[in-house]
């Protein structure tokens, strides 16, 4: 198979290897001339036999609209463009219906795998036709694990990004689900070694996971964390997990709480816990601290 | 009516007043001299004609069960002990059976109100029975508002602190409630004058509440909150809800998390989020920003 | 002040009245005969002095985009289109767009108060120009409290109907924070009259408000809510709230809770939950529910 | 090594089995004759030479803690007992005082492996001194997995039980995260094969697992897990791992929410929802459903 690929930073450089390892004839076009095997776009579509396949695997929002849009100009009927950027699923049906109006056609890939993807592979979570998944099935193959991570998740355009999102939205709710269990073990004076206590997991619990792991790697080398703030981004995708969950009228008690755990991470104070000190001050003196003797003070509040 | 009050800080102090204006002889204890009527705890409850009845206005946990167990040394059968701290519901059932045991009666009462309960009047809730709730009954009468503000919740001893204590937990809630809408408001660049909003909500609103009237008070003084620290103690009323909704399989989504973010408030940095950030770290090389160019980096994690 | 009135259901029937009661001359239109005052919107606009004020009071979405569509082309320069309904704030950008292009001003008013407004007044927090809110006062004096119950919230279109979106979220938790509190008093077994509790914070207390004088009297009709399912309707207004926290990287744990816990209440069986069974059952055979003797079974889990 | 085993329920008679297969000399009781090894408790302790190591594996709380008090009387000085059941960590620091005072040493184990135990091994947290743990290391080594799966956590006597607790309020949450993904993709139109996509993320994604493993087998089995109510138990561990974030002022969103669904999935109808729906019915007439026309009606509430 014949591939143009569109991003060639992180991720694109490291699936560019991947799928050429794989057996896909890769062209790669970049901004960055460095990294770039032609010099423009134009010159990456001219380089493909077709039907002509390019993956498109730059940021999400305006980047990945406006490489679509170009493509839309240079590509024609019966070709068609992959997404495999972290793009909302509502992007993809625009870009679907934008690109079904020239006849060219559309898949939509979420990717996860990040650095230890060229390794170990990247799972793919794709939407669109049959027969459009279908043209991409070798880059596919190549750049998936050996064994599963690929699913084509609906036929609709959004449906791979979607699952994506979800994917994503659990990873949240998943390592907070890590996170507060270890401040916990961390601040009791109970158990001795909490480092040992959560790599003793990694073997027959039923918490065992990849994440596990992850967590383990970190606190061999920094037991405390000492050296790492808790601070903490969002991409979109845990947003969109939780406004699609709203949309739909779906409870996510967790997923929304780790999302809001971001957010307060990266907060130097909180308005809302301002306000919160401002009423137990208005309704009880709160501000003033004083020890109370005894026979002294008594529920101020 | 003649009682005996042990503790005159800011509460006690005040409801002596409040007591003494509604015709109740008071006579009171405190460590400290300057305003104590009595020496001791012993010439307290001599001054009281028989059956004494004293109201114990001390810090919940050992201060609270030390006097108690000084009065059950001092008083004799057909007394009366009233535990008007905050003391948990659970301290209450064993005070009442220490005193029981000597044929001391026992009454537990919740008191609100605050630095306003001098003028206002102060919320109570007690428990005990009737026969014991009948002896303090003047008092009671005494302390709160014109209208309402009383109620006897159980005849066993705690239903008293039990009521108390949900009280304060719904508290904790309605505050985290504004608060989290005020930061909302603040935050967003659509809303002018964040304080006429929330002033103005004060008539004909479905939120009009002592709690907003307060939080409008201090937005009127310091409209930002800048002089306010996002920092909230918490009293142990809090947590005994959501450890008796635990105990009692009742979901109580709203008051825990209004703790949590209290718990939250008081952490200089969030080991939790250290532990999000340390695994983001190993799975993404999260920790080093970079900017990518338009045909740059996609996806990462 | 003249003003036409679109849309005459139960909200805007009684502001009709309110608003005749307070001396401003009203026209309106309904599609329901019996209560309107003319035969089409066209009448309405041509019945109406100019410049004319036209306060559009119906479903939020799709009917008050086309009753403002509707306007546009019946207004002319100089005229304004008040939206009372609950619409989105985005919503209002765009229709203040549409009419501003032909010279019609726009101010979006969120208006509470239920069916307790055409008594009391409805609070009312309107966005836009100060000119264009000042032609609308009249109606504004006449329809709001005796004493506070308005606030121009921004000069930006939307700005009332944010800030009457975030009341609403606002209205959500402080409603759960009452809700938990009683499903625990009514659970243990300690409280013997939960309804007279409840009544007594009605004064004194710090959890004072309006919801809870609402609860009362719902708990005096009906002590245990034996005639009421635990099912709630969630307007838009709660969603868009935690929508807008997202956007703005806003933690907002309370206020979501409270609206996934009404997404839950109006579900059959939780897909989630079946999920959690599931796991369960895979991994301990929690699906057989045994009473394991003294010597015999322990943590298949 | 040889050491008595109290408890031959599903998890003891999977130990005993997996104890003799790794060389261990195990005599077994159990209340039920048709496994029981010996005929009594007194039988057990005297078939084992000493120092005598006697495994307790019997259910938390009472069960538990009268085999405690029975083997402190039939053991004597250097001897030990291993609790290796689902108790408290606030139960062992107990049981170790109670054995400690009669030289007999006390080593806590949390067990965690479930039905796969007895093929793959179980994941064993213990506490204790490094002289007790020491004596039972063999046992210990013959129940773990091949490699890892074993900790001393603490040398204070609960630091096992602690961790184990702690693994489990983890494991709440990890559930409740793929939970919630999967009613999301299984409420949304988009994605057509929703069990392809979980089976695709055991490969190559950040969120693979042994959880996701068995949420995987169940939807294979059953697609909408339709046979399956959602309706799940919850352990003591989830309670007392939020009990003590509790006391430790730990915020713990995620777990906490997990375990009130739990609760939720067990009642017919929310108590807590009733009121919202008695309080919304008060302030805006909102049982009556009715669908306004257009022209209608508007925001009631």
């Amino acid at each position: 198979m014949h591939i143009g690929l569109v991003g060639l930073g992180k991720m694109g450089g490291n699936m560019r290897t991947r799928m050429r390892d794989g057996g896909v004839t890769v062209v790669g076009f970049d901004r960055n001339p460095d990294v770039s095997d032609v010099g423009s776009l134009e010159e990456l579509v001219e380089a493909l036999p077709s039907p002509k396949v390019v993956w498109v695997m730059v940021p999400a929002g305006d980047p990945t609209r406006e490489t679509v849009r170009q493509l839309g100009e240079l590509l024609g009927e019966g070709d068609l463009v992959v997404d495999g950027g972290n793009s909302k699923y509502t992007d993809d049906q625009l870009n679907a219906e934008l690109l079904g109006a020239k006849g060219i056609g559309f898949v939509d890939c979420g990717v996860s795998g990040g650095v230890w993807g060229l390794q170990n592979g990247y799972a793919l979570m794709c939407g669109g036709s049959d027969e459009d998944v279908a043209k991409v099935q070798p880059a596919f193959d190549a750049l998936k694990p050996d064994e599963g991570g690929f699913v084509h998740a609906g036929k609709k355009p959004g449906a791979g990004h979607f699952a994506k999102m979800v994917h994503n939205g659990i990873e949240y709710a998943m390592m907070q689900s890590y996170a507060e269990g270890w401040e916990l073990l961390e601040k009791v004076d109970l158990v001795d070694n909490v480092t040992e206590v959560f790599d003793s997991w990694r073997s027959g619990t039923v918490i065992r996971s990849w994440l596990l792991d992850l967590l383990v790697a970190a606190v061999e080398e920094d037991p405390h964390l000492d050296k790492i703030a808790g601070y903490a981004e969002d991409s979109g995708e845990g947003r969109w997990t939780v406004e699609a969950a709203i949309e739909n009228a779906v409870p996510m008690h967790v997923i929304a709480a780790s999302l809001f755990a971001r957010f307060t991470s990266r907060q130097d104070d909180s308005p809302a816990m301002k306000a919160i000190a401002a009423m137990r001050n208005q309704f009880g003196g709160h501000a003033v601290h004083t020890e109370p003797p005894v026979g002294g003070d008594a529920n101020p509040g």
